[in-house]
Order: structure tokens, then sequence, then C-alpha cells
């Protein structure tokens, strides 16, 4: 009887994505079984990928759209999914506020905005959507979410009773928050937030402290970022009655998780689990002989909520091996057997730099593929 | 019922040796099957390492002997083996005239010599051998075998009777070959030469002008060297009547195949049969599960004449699946299944320099095991 592959690697960063590794892995497997039911199930943890990684694991529906970037006067075309016959929305922040979006001279989160973000939820709410998963990291901005705010209709008051300007520059001269026009379905449905950061919104282990200097703040410019979302959690709570100041996670984006706590009734989830529920992966998992997967590295923190873990546990459940590849394997991988990994192999074909490493990503993949699979077939 | 592992690898070339490789997969064995029943056979292909691992594939005995080393006024402590009850000795000429065993400014075919080769051979004569395999391969030495003859008692003459000095540079004094003294037994025992070069004496396919170089000669020296050699044979053909100069592998080791075809009945195999022959590796392979075996490198022409192809043709006439592990991994390798090879696997961890990574060979190589192991014991 020809047996069945499940295929569920994340993608190994700078090289594949994870439609590209599974395709790599299929390649490999087909030339030792043919005639293989093969299940590809492209991952993410709730980073980057993760919009494209559902869409493909469900065959959701794209959605295209022109949204606010996050500087000023730029637009950025993007798209986000529908899965579930419409009625759940997959956003990916970084689609429209992602740091990857901003030229290294160009990132500046003092003026940077999830406004577009906001735009993309907007959208998802006049298609009908029941509810919203939002996966958020890889941000450019330091604005708390009140840029996403704002495209929802909250006013963002200065003492003059004019809207400031977007950025988290600009949440000094908030004094009020209007919510009178705020599209209020965002109160009703269900919102969640894929996400492994527990970062809180301020202080040494918050959003600016933390994040601020990879999004380009310098030291001056962390410390009014702090100051400036430390104000916005006050406003909050004095206009919306929530306390978001201490809340695990509300640091996640530069804030956006803590905007998301305000604005809605979201809940944090990890990335991964999120995945693995909506990809359907446990049900493909039980069909399975053998489940592949793989993430460009894989070391000890595998464990913290990496696809190939994720993806270990459940295949654990139902006693199924899984075989993992990683072009990078460092410290402490064995802690990954007792997880459910039954092995690991590095797929590097020699020794050379990582640029050259990042380039061979897709033949090593399916090298390594084949002799795992000419080793099953023993 | 525990299972029974053949680990039959070729050294790591500059990182580690077969022993050492079949160490460290065994290593990785025993971390899944503790009570694996083990056979370590560190192989050779007739090169360097040779007589190490036919000695520790047979538990063979180690001659401790001193001799010349390839130049003038040098001494070399080395040793060569004794197997099969001391009948068959098996001597590596690299251990006394390895290029090796020179730094780079030493390096001059002009004056060494393999009287070294012929003194470890006239001391197993004394020890009673009745067969003796001779390693050639990474020599020093461009002299036909001269010194190895001068060694044995032949008396290479000039025109006023006095012996020449040694060294392929020193040829063209020879005017006669008095083998009045020499040592006979010789010509009764099997002579086995280890070794895949087909090149012949001289010419432009000759010793001279294909490793004249790498072993430190000008394009003047290797022209002196070429023509040298073909005097020395015509001389042989002169007073011995064997015709050497047109044999193939003849030009192996500097001429050293061609002194042995003139001053013995030696006859040419290649080095990866001789191991498997004397090592066992057949029986062995017939009581397997499994066969592990690997190269550090491996590619199209793993298949002329390379341990792991060698072990791969054994293991296929009994049917027995082939693991290989290589740091390299290169063009083509995909021909090696036809031959036997079950899977090869990379066995880096990350992508490093080719320094750093023969300094993570034996951890590499543990893991590589052990995780080939976990996939064995699905």
């Amino acid at each position: 009887m020809s047996k069945t592959f499940v295929l569920a690697p994340d993608s190994f960063k700078e090289s594949l994505s994870a439609k590209e590794v599974c395709r790599a892995m299929e390649k490999g497997i087909r030339k030792v079984f043919p005639d293989a039911n093969i299940i590809s199930l492209p991952m993410a943890d709730g980073g980057e990928g993760t919009v494209d990684a559902l869409l493909s694991a469900v065959n959701g529906q794209k959605v295209d759209i022109l949204v606010d970037g996050s500087l000023e006067n730029q637009i950025v075309h993007t798209y986000y999914g529908l899965i579930e016959d419409g009625k759940t929305a997959v956003i990916e922040m970084a689609k429209a506020n992602g740091l990857e979006l901003l030229s290294p001279n160009e990132r500046n989160p003092l003026l940077s905005s999830t406004f577009g973000t906001g735009q993309m939820m907007k959208d998802a709410f006049d298609k009908g959507v029941e509810k919203m998963i939002i996966a958020i990291g890889g941000s450019a901005t330091n604005d708390g979410g009140a840029g996403m705010a704002q495209a929802l209709g909250a006013k963002l008051l200065d003492r003059n009773n004019q809207e400031i300007a977007r950025g988290g520059g600009n949440l000094s001269q908030l004094e009020q928050i209007d919510l009178s026009q705020f599209d209020k379905r965002l109160l009703d449905i269900e919102v969640l937030i894929a996400c492994d950061v527990t970062n809180t919104l301020v202080s040494p282990n918050g959003a600016s402290h933390v994040f601020g200097a990879q999004k380009g703040a310098s030291p001056e410019m962390i410390e009014l970022l702090d100051a400036n979302l430390t104000h916005f959690a006050d406003v909050i709570l004095k206009d919306l009655n929530k306390d978001i100041k201490d809340m695990s996670g509300a640091g996640a984006a530069g804030g956006l998780g803590g905007g998301l706590f305000a604005f809605s009734n979201a809940k944090m989830v990890p990335g991964i689990d999120l995945m693995i529920e909506f990809s359907g992966l446990e049900d493909k998992v039980k069909e399975a002989d053998y489940v592949f997967t793989g993430e460009g590295g894989m070391d000890f923190q595998t464990k913290f909520g990496k696809v190939p873990y994720g993806v270990a546990k459940t295949a654990k459940k139902h006693q199924k091996p899984v075989m993992a590849m990683a072009g990078y394997i460092g410290k402490d991988v064995d802690v990954l057997y007792d997880e459910g990994i039954t092995a690991i192999f590095g797929i590097l074909a020699k020794a050379q730099s990582v640029e050259e490493a990042l380039l061979d990503g897709a033949k090593n993949i399916e090298r390594t593929a084949e002799n795992i699979s000419r080793l099953l077939a023993i």
C-alpha cells in the first residue's frame, strides 16, 4: 500500500518559504516512493509567513488590498487571508507594517504607524468575518497600536481636540480617546493574536527597550517611546477603563499587542498552536505513516513554540515518527527527541559560508528527504 | 534480539582516523541501541592508513623499526604490520617514505629514496613472512624503487663499478645491476601491491610528469627524472630481462610500482579489494543487520575504488543496508545508490569553514549515527 507522508515544515529563513520547503521535500520523497500520498502543510509559528502558510494549508482566499504603509504617504499593495468559508480573517501585521518593508534608513519608530494593519482589519469586517487571527511579529512600529485604532475610527485627540499625528513619537500629545465613531464590531468578534512574545508594554522589559533598537531607535528615542507608551496606557485606562500596562504580551509588535487588548477582546495564543489548529494538522497526522518537518535552524530553543516542536507534539499524540531537517543544528538539540522528534538531519552537503548554504537550500532538502526516504524504504 | 552493526568507514582525512570514525559511530549507535553487537572494521583504500586499518581490523602485530628516511642522514622510527599469524607483512611505503614526513622545503625527488621501504621488507623477510602486502601511495620519492632494491642487496653500479648515490636524480649514472647479493627470497613469495594508480613508468603519463610536481619537482627536474627512469628501465631490461616501461601501474609511487615488478613477482591489486579480503569484511557483513560506512568526501568518484564503494559492493551481495556519512557530498553521488549504498547523510551541523568542520568531525559523526539509528529503531 502506498505510504502517506505529511510535510509540515516552517520556512528556512532567507532561503526558502515553507511552501518551497514542502516542494523540495516532496521531490526527494517521490524519487523513492513515486506513488506516495503526500500532504503538504506549510507551517509558520505566527511570525512572517503565517498568512501564506495558513492559506496554503487550508486553501483559503487571498484578499488583495491597498493600505497605508508604516510611514506617511506610503501605500502598500498587500493582502490578508480568509479561511473557514470567509468567516475567519488571517491578518499578518508585517504584510502592512513589517520592518522588512522599509529600507534601513527609512526605519523610524517615532513616525511609523500601525494604521495599515487597522485598514486590513476594517476591510475584513466589511467582508463579514466573525473571527480574526492577527499574526504580529516583524513590526516596524512602536505606536502601541494607536494607528490601528485610528484606522478603525477611534479619535486620538490632543488638548485642542485635534487628531494627533501618527507614530509613536506623537503619543505624548494625546489627551483623550473618542470612540464615538469607532468600529464597535471589533468588540463582538473573537480576536486571536498569534504571538510568542511575553514582554510588557513599557519599562525595561517593554516594547521600546527590548525591540526599539532593531527598529532604528536611538537610546534617546527609546526613552521617549517608552514614556509615550506609558502615557498612552494612562489615557487608555482613563477613557477605556482597561489597564494594559502590565499585561503579558502587551509589548509585542511595538505595543500593538497592548492596543489590541485595549480596543478589542483579543486573546493571545502561541502562533504555532493557532497554526496547528487552523491548518488541520492533527487530522492529517492521524492518516500519516511519516511526518516530515524542519526549520532553517534547530536547537534547544525549538522547544519554545517553534514549528518542529509543535508538529512533533501533535505527531507524538498519535505515535507517528517525525523526521526533521535543518541547515543549522545547534546546542542540545537532543532535548527534542523526548518531544516527539524521531530524528534530525543536517542538510548541508559541504563546508561553506552561510550565504552559499542559503542558496543551496532546495537541493539540499531534496537530497536529504530522498535519503531519509531510502532509509524508510528498507 | 539485539541488532548487529558492522562499522567499516575510511578515515575522514585531516579530521579523524578510520578507527576514530568507528568510535564516534559506535557512541551514536549505542545511545539508541545500547546492547547492539557492534563490529568495528576501520578501512582504508590502500593509501595512507592502510596498515593501521588492517592491524585494527584483524588484530595484527605491529613491528617497530628504525629505517632510513627519504633523504640522506634521516632516520625514521616507524612500523609495519604482521597479520595471519605472522605469515603476511603489511608494509605502507608512506610510513618510511611518505611526502607528509618531509617539510615542503625538504621535498626533492632528485634526492629522495625508497631505501627505507626496502629495509622494512628486509626486516619482514627476516621474520619469515610468506606474503607481503605493500601499500604504495603518498610517496615523496621518484627513484623507480631503486632505493628499495639497494636495501635488499641489489648493487646499482656506475661505469666505475661503484654504487651510485640514492635518489632519482642519480639514476643516470647507472650502468649495471648486480644481483649477486640480492635477497632472492623476494622472488619466492607473494607480493601484492595495494594501489589504484595505473600510470606507466615514464612518458607524459608517467610517474615524473603526473606526480613529480606535487613532490617538489620543477619542470626541468621532471624532464630529468623522466629521462632517468627511462634509463633505469633500459638497464633493468638489459640485466634483469624485464620490460617495465609500459606496464600499467609501474608509475605508482614514483616508479616503486615498476621497481617491485622488476625485482619481485609482484601483482597489483586495488587497495580496497585487498583491504576487504584481509579484514574479513564479508564474513562480518553476513552477520550484520546494518552496515555503516563513510569517508570525508563522497561523490561519483567514490565508485572508483574508494572504501564506501567497496563496502557497499560487499554488503549488496548479501542484501544488507548500508548507511554512509560524509562531510562533503559532491557531484552525482546518487550513482552510488545502485552500488549498494542505501542512504548518504551529510554530517555537518552548520555552515562553517572547512577548518572548523574538520575539528567537529567526531561529534558530527556521533550525532548523525545516533539519528540514523533513531530512524532505524522506528
